[in-house]
This record gives structure tokens, sequence and C-alpha cells, in this order.
């Protein structure tokens, strides 16, 4: 298999997790055909998955970290194939808030989809998961309102994720939707703040975004959408 | 090469004509590697693109309907390769809105992209083009309200087009757009309406969707998006 590291895969939307689709509707297997590196979520929100050099780590509320078999489906996930030569720089003593407006001030990404990698060390790393869920499915905002908070001091590790330009708002989270998992695969999360203290960011510009859709889900294909709401619910439930 | 059937493949995001940006950045030969079927526009906006058994045609706002050169570039465009499979029947004295509604009504598949085609016997076909452009290019708004309309009765023809569900505006029109090109390649354009006497639909409903962004085009990377307002503008530019 040839390793296009151009193209960013997706499966499942941001916006119809939203009102509570949560069924798993691809394998890992399947979704790591597609990238060795990404994030996303379980089956019932169970935890937030992340991917690195193609280990499939799932953090879940009760703040454990393990491995996923290739057979676990998942609801939304996005991958890429890491490009080793990917554009990189050092950075120290950053806020998470200053990473993502000096890459924007230094690079014309605004328009594109980019993963953003950041190795290293971390000061400070703040992290949550949220909580698996059972049918009936509630709200992703009821569900985000429940999460269980992480931190860390003095951390090593891999933040993985993604820019998404403004409007692709609903298939993604606009701006950057960030995940971490520390080098000892005992912490990590959907991140809501770090600080780092010296680390090497990476970035990756996609020519291409595959979106993918569960077209054999019934439950997502008779899905009645209201997009309007799940933009603000999407701010809500993803900060 | 192996045709998918299954894919969609997008060159450049509605959403960015609107400012203006109509340089064309893909050619027609690098686009129907992706898809025999499909439509989009010019560089300057220079008329309605419907390509159909893979032969590009170019719609003008003189009346004028011509074959389409390998090297021409495109600044947006949307292609899929035609399934001879896909589902299809039969419709008689039905209006655009009224075939829009049945398919949507028969099918549950207002949260996918799907292609339509419609080849028979229209009562009445009425499309416009837009006028080309020159820089500094106006927006999309602007063409729009010097577009050239063109009617026809009883014509024979191919309806082709997609439906894009509303949590992609932005990156394609919301809903149905659908271009039109007459059996004798004389009449043609972006469809506003039209009346069917008699005529087979095809629908074909794609589980990927691929979209390419022009990453090596600077004015692409360096335009500043007003996102909110895109959408609203894509509503008056698109009926």
């Amino acid at each position: 298999m040839t390793k296009d590291l151009h193209t960013l895969y997706q499966h499942g939307t941001l916006g119809l997790l939203v009102p509570g689709l949560f069924e798993g509707t691809q394998t890992v297997g399947e979704l790591l055909q597609h990238g060795d590196t990404g994030i996303g979520t379980a089956t019932g929100l169970d935890g937030e998955m992340v991917i690195v050099d193609g280990q499939p780590y799932l953090v879940r509320s009760d703040g454990s970290v393990n491995l996923l078999t290739h057979d676990v489906k998942v609801p939304f996930a996005t991958v890429h194939f890491n490009d080793d030569q990917a554009e990189s720089f050092m950075v120290e003593n950053l806020t998470m808030e200053a990473l993502g407006q000096k890459i924007l001030a230094e690079h014309a990404y605004e328009n594109v989809f980019f993963a953003v990698k950041v190795k290293g060390q971390f000061a400070q790393m703040h992290t949550r998961a949220v909580e698996g869920q059972k049918r009936p499915y509630p709200t992703l905002v009821e569900v985000a309102e429940k999460q269980a908070l992480f931190d860390a001091e003095n951390s090593r590790g891999t933040v993985v994720g993604y820019f998404a330009p403004e409007m692709f708002a609903g298939m993604a989270a606009p701006g950057y939707h960030l995940h971490y998992l520390d080098d000892t695969r005992q912490m990590g999360g959907h991140i809501l703040d770090f600080k780092i203290a010296q680390a090497q960011v990476s970035l990756q510009v996609f020519e291409n975004v595959i979106q993918h859709f569960p077209v054999n889900n019934q439950e997502f294909m008779n899905h009645k959408a209201d997009v309007g709401g799940v933009n603000d619910q999407i701010q809500k439930a993803e900060k």
C-alpha cells in the first residue's frame, strides 16, 4: 500500500455526534488503512481516541489508557499518514493559544486542513475524556457536561490533531481539534489547554480531504438533521 | 484505471467563488481522471460546465455551447463516474421542485451526497449562464445579477448534478445543484427550473466525497474568508 501523505481521511462527521449518533460505524482496522496518526472517539462516546505511530489508544473517563483492537467500531475519526519530512520547528514556553496563533500568523493555512503534531515536554497538560453512554443516547453537549478532567505537569508526550477551515464547520470542529497521549501511555485525552516547555511542532497540509459516510447505517441515513443548531452545540461541546 | 462508482470528487469550493476567486486551478484533463459526469464553471466564471459521457461542455452567456479542451483550467467543479446500474425510475409531467421533493420523500438521502441524472424530454427548460469576468473579479452575487437566461420547450437532453447535505453548505450549494445539456449540444446551462414531460431519473449515492484544494494557488491560500456572509450569498447567487 502506498502511503498518501497529502490526504486526510475522515469517517463520520462531528455534526452527527451532536444529536447523539454515537454508534460505531467503521472498524479501527478499516480506519488504519487510511492513516497511522489521528484522533476520534469510540462507540457510545466511550473515551477519546488518539492514534500515534499506527497504535490506536483510547483514553477513557476513568483515566485508563488502552490499545484498541482492530475490530472495535468508531462513529467518528480523522486520520492521515504522518509525513516524517513535514515542515517542523522548535518552540519553548508557549501556551496552546499562542501556538495556534503563531502557526496561522506565520503560515497562510487558514483555508486548508492541516495536521498538527507537537512532540516534547509539556509544563502543563489539561485534558478531558467523555464518559461512555448507553442508549438512548443523550446529546453531545449533555455528554460534555459530564466529562472527566485530567491534569499533568512536566509531561512528555505527543499532541496529535487537526486544523479545519471555518467553512467546514459541522463536518469538523472549526479551528484546532487536538488530542494528547503521554510517552508512558498513562495519560491523555481531548486537549482543553497546555503549556509547552520545549517541543517540536510539525505541520502537514492536505491537498485532499476524503469524507467517508456510514451509508449502511440506517440510523445515520434516517436522521433528520437540525444543522442550524449543530454548529452552536459543537462550540459548546468541544471547548 | 478503476472507476470508483462510490466517490464524488470536487475541486475547489463554492464558498471561495463567492468573494471572487475565479481563477482556474485545475485542468479539465486532471478533472476527467476523477469522473466522466459532472458540473462546474470556467476561469473568470466564463460559463456553466456540464460533463456528460466524459465530454466536457461549456455553456457561455452568449448562448454558445462548446467542448472544452483538456488544458483549460477550472476554479470549481464536481465530478463522478456514472454508474450505469444506479437505481432509476421513470417520471412524467413533473416540475423540478416536485422531483426534488419526491426523491427525498422516497429515499433517506438527506445526510449524504448523491448524483441526480435526468434523461428524457422536458416540456420546459429554464437555464442561466454567468458572464465571463476579467480581473479585478467582482463577487459571485454581482456576476449572478448579470447572467444570461435561456428557455427551451420540448427539449430532449440530460440534467446532471448533485444533492449536498445542508451540513456541507459553503463547500457546496446545499440541496440540489443541477446543470443541463440538450441532445443537440446547442442549449444548456445552470438550471433555474424545468418541467419534465417524460424522463428517466437515476440516483447515485456516494460513500466518499473527496474535496481537493488548490494548495498551490497563492490567491486561494492567502484569502481571508468571511464565512458568515458566504452562505447567505450562495443562496442569492445560486437561485
